[in-house]
């Protein structure tokens, strides 16, 4: 079985795995509380050029989510976000857990625009309706596309102007700073927004993600809300030795080598299906496609490939997903390639 | 200065305060633990043909909804609800407060339609979404149209068949149980529903809402629930004694002749107005008209009248909302025609 | 049978049904957005000298206590009060339930001292911990003794060397102010908190609580979390009306002298008693007395008065509570006496 | 400097290392829906006996008591724990984040007894008073005593006759489990309780924690929860290797055989001291000792030796915590006893 399933779906890269080893057993602070934290986030200070953002190690990306929210608004303030957000669509209400609504806007090939964000503020009254105050989106976004520079800096213009805070998920934010139609430097990412997180479970770590929080006001007490909301790790240095080994380089890093050879491969799919005539289900431009194929194709495939389909049949074609990550192989694209092909010609 | 505002703008039907003043000085137990609450519990029993149904004196309408989803939810299910209903629109995320999320629809002429049930159900998946659990509509609607027996029955079954409660809110349910298009009798309601509330603040009590819960595995602890939500009234027997004097003699008493009033007065509003050749906002057949008028009308009108505007002003025109209540002159009402006639025609 | 279960078991003092009566036709704005609430909140901003407080009109006291708590604090802060005290021991886990931590003292006589709140804060280590920010306490407390100026100085001293806000639950606050032992006027009282509330519920009003908010911090967006925490009332005027009615002269309104009143008829009661070598069970100075009887007689009292047992049977005595209120007649007390009397010879 | 902190300053025993680096590669499905999280579960419910039980792999043990808590309990609903239990304690009040209330008793010597459960239980009266629903404990006690068979049968007894779900903290149940004082198995532990925890995190793994689930009523819709309060890791597959290594063996594996070396190496640690006539700050049975020295010993170990200060000084003598863990060398106990014996001696 050749898997296309996930970007989470093998362990760690191996060098990773040689930094935990070789660090095993030293004796450290907890919870974050190291010379490894610090270390990994002088490294983000320096590679998104703030020296005084706040880093934090965190367990996992819905603890990131929730614990930016959660710190963030006041009781009565809410969110918004795409319906297809990760926030609001795969993790359980996680944020509503805490108090806070999700505004949700219906997206264009996954993106929020700042008309999307008017609208939600359109229905903002008064003290009788939740005060929208933060618009989160992911980059890349759950179906692969990314923000241009000029699109970020539009929602980041638009949320200031009604102080709002802007929040991005970069659960793999790698994949979109590396990819083909990417035309922005994390340096500029991280002036647009308040607070990202640089995602480690979907680009290669073992797991955690590194938190980066620059609005002076979203910083205060942030590590008492970590705990609070189940976010902080007893042994908090396993995460910042991760980062310190995948961001060692910085944009040359291994953390941004594995996004490109991701980005490389689902792009080499996607241009060999599209040479035989497949369509696809949504623009992508990272490490995920979405092609169509008819139900007996999938079917076969189904055989020697693992992955999910994503939405039901529509005019006798099913959309799939094809994950590609930090482990996928050239063979396993090229496998995949051909057994399409045949099918598809059968 | 005439007053169109709202159904809440007034104090409470003199059989109310008649009621209020001549038990003034019983001295009974607290917390809706006294005769009063008892008696008004057994005449909604009677009036709605169910002897086991629950019967709990609520001091106001969002108490009502927050308590209910509140305790009839686990943690992780969601209640489903137009954009517009009232839980989700006007009471500052008093349900999210609780940790549960409202998935939101887009409703027509302010209805619930069955195939939107799906459609929420469709965005359900397993672990990483919440659970829709609960319908929640208003009849009549926030734009003052009603729900047929037909219209009741398909959502009803809807939800039986995908193990939802299904939920009214009744803050004017007095106006579509006795409103021209209403073909559903209160019995017939209560047995489409699990829980509902019959309201007292929007016809005519000083305030109070009566709920009652017919589903068992609603029932539970739902007192407690009450107190930790903070709907429970220390002198509780005051909604009691209200929903007595309002109640007296069933479908013909107090209670109902207001909402007919009410109809009665809204109606020949619309009628006059339509006679005109106003347009309307929204198709309503219950106490709230929506008309249109150009600006310069609603502002001479605004020198006499009071009202909301409703919307922003769209083709010239300008819907506001004409409220009409217990208190509502049918003076009032030609006063109105009179001078809108002559501001159309000048 | 003759009442001394609460000061809640009746309605409300004639002046109050005046009032209500008096204003009920009048169309007001609604939450409490009106004429009413704003001229009772000028005679409290009057009363207690702070042009400058926030008055807002609340539908009881656990939406106080609860609205307060839940808008002040940070997620990760807590609430220092007494394990007797009312929103710990009787609001079902109403402040818990907004995601905060009641941290618990044990209080002597009803009372907290600065020690106890040096105990809570010594339980509080780093970012594991809540960070207690707020002490809770009552005047008259629970069991009805009274902070003095002296006591209510230390503890107001004692939360701003430690940057706690400081709240007052003035359920029965007129009693304390009134009572014998009193040394405060509500002007000292508050300037001693950050916020409190005159109750109405237990001093001759329907319903209703006036809370004060002195400190800026604590008045931000307060609308918002009335409206979510479920304590904003529709016809929020109704509480306005009756607070003007009750209001009227200050320290010598029908509020006061109701409290001045129902303190009178306990004290004699307690005299009474004393004089036959009842004991008591604590130490009281307003509107509640606990005398310990032999079951015997508390059985034989029980056929012709209405009271509580306040605790289990101890050394052959039962503590019982008897209350009055601004409807207890002095000859209720005179019969009270008069059968304890002679069951003690008997 | 040698280190006596904590029990989760390493990282992880190398049979650990070992199988991460073995699997790493493999492609699982995420969330613990794999077979090594399958397969650890079987090899719990094996080793407790119970082939009915739910094993969920959990990222820490904050997210098993919360996750517990919230999905277990009604809204109503409160635990009671020991004032210095963990998660009362520790946790920064995530459990009350999730609108519950831990209703707090004093311990002695660290454990909990009937009579103070049956002391929490005379707290609650009513609807106004949150239901104690659970017991929480840990085993070993925050103060490293263990609870014996008949004292842990006592407790379970009494939650059964109370209705009351009886869960165990079992951050370091390994070391309670193989402790000198332990007279029980951990099929009785499990026969015992609801629900209890196989720590991970503080006996020899990287992190994780395996929740078991006795309780029927206990198990529904859990991975919803789990998801809900940020405790199910995307890569769950990392916590089911780790166990899979560390229990191969049952009570004789490397997770038991780390535990008996820590308990070793403390008790050693604490007969040296006491032949130099130390006193202890507890009485402990496990990995963690408390011994008492004057200040100026104190100021003369931390030089050397890693350890926190356990309460501030009294009479004299200040209380110190000495905590071995898997990694702990024997060498690294003499030089301590070495240390002190010097010291003591000057």
């Amino acid at each position: 079985m050749i898997y296309f399933l996930s970007d989470y779906s093998q362990g760690a890269h191996p060098v990773v795995m040689e930094a935990l080893q070789r660090t095993n057993l030293e004796h450290t602070g907890g919870y974050g509380l190291d010379e490894h934290c610090r270390h990994a986030s002088d490294m983000i200070r320096d590679l998104i050029g703030d020296p005084d953002a706040d880093v934090h190690m965190m367990v996992g990306g819905t603890p990131c989510n929730v614990t930016v929210i959660a710190s963030s608004l006041k009781p009565y303030e809410s969110v918004v976000a795409l319906r297809s957000g990760h926030a609001y669509y795969h993790e359980t209400g996680a944020v509503e857990a805490t108090g806070h609504r999700i505004v949700t806007v219906d997206g264009i090939n996954g993106k929020m625009t700042p008309d999307m964000i008017d609208k939600a503020l359109c229905e903002y009254e008064d003290e009788h309706t939740p005060l929208p105050r933060m618009v989160y989106i992911s980059q890349p976004t759950e179906c692969a596309s990314v923000y241009s520079k000029a699109e970020l800096t539009a929602l980041s213009k638009k949320c200031r102007e009604h102080d709002m805070l802007f929040y991005i998920d970069g659960a793999r934010l790698g994949t979109a700073l590396t990819c083909r139609d990417n035309d922005l430097s994390i340096n500029e990412l991280a002036l647009l927004c308040d607070a990202f997180y640089i995602g480690g479970t979907k680009n290669g770590a073992l797991f955690g993600e590194a938190l980066v929080i620059r609005n002076n006001e979203m910083k205060d007490h942030f590590r008492f809300m970590m705990k609070r909301q189940c976010g902080l790790l007893a042994k908090g240095r396993l995460i910042g030795v991760q980062f310190e080994a995948l961001l060692e380089g910085g944009m040359d890093s291994i953390y941004f080598q594995m996004s490109r050879h991701a980005n490389h491969l689902a792009e080499k799919l996607k241009t060999g299906l599209s040479e035989m005539n497949v369509s696809f289900y949504s623009d992508s431009s990272t490490n995920q496609i979405f092609p169509l194929f008819p139900e007996k194709v999938v079917l076969e495939l189904e055989k020697e490939f693992a992955f999910y389909r994503w939405a039901p049949e529509k005019d006798g074609y099913i959309p799939i997903r094809l994950v590609t990550g930090w482990g996928t192989q050239e063979s396993e694209v090229e496998a995949f390639l051909d057994n399409a092909r045949e099918l598809l010609r059968g």
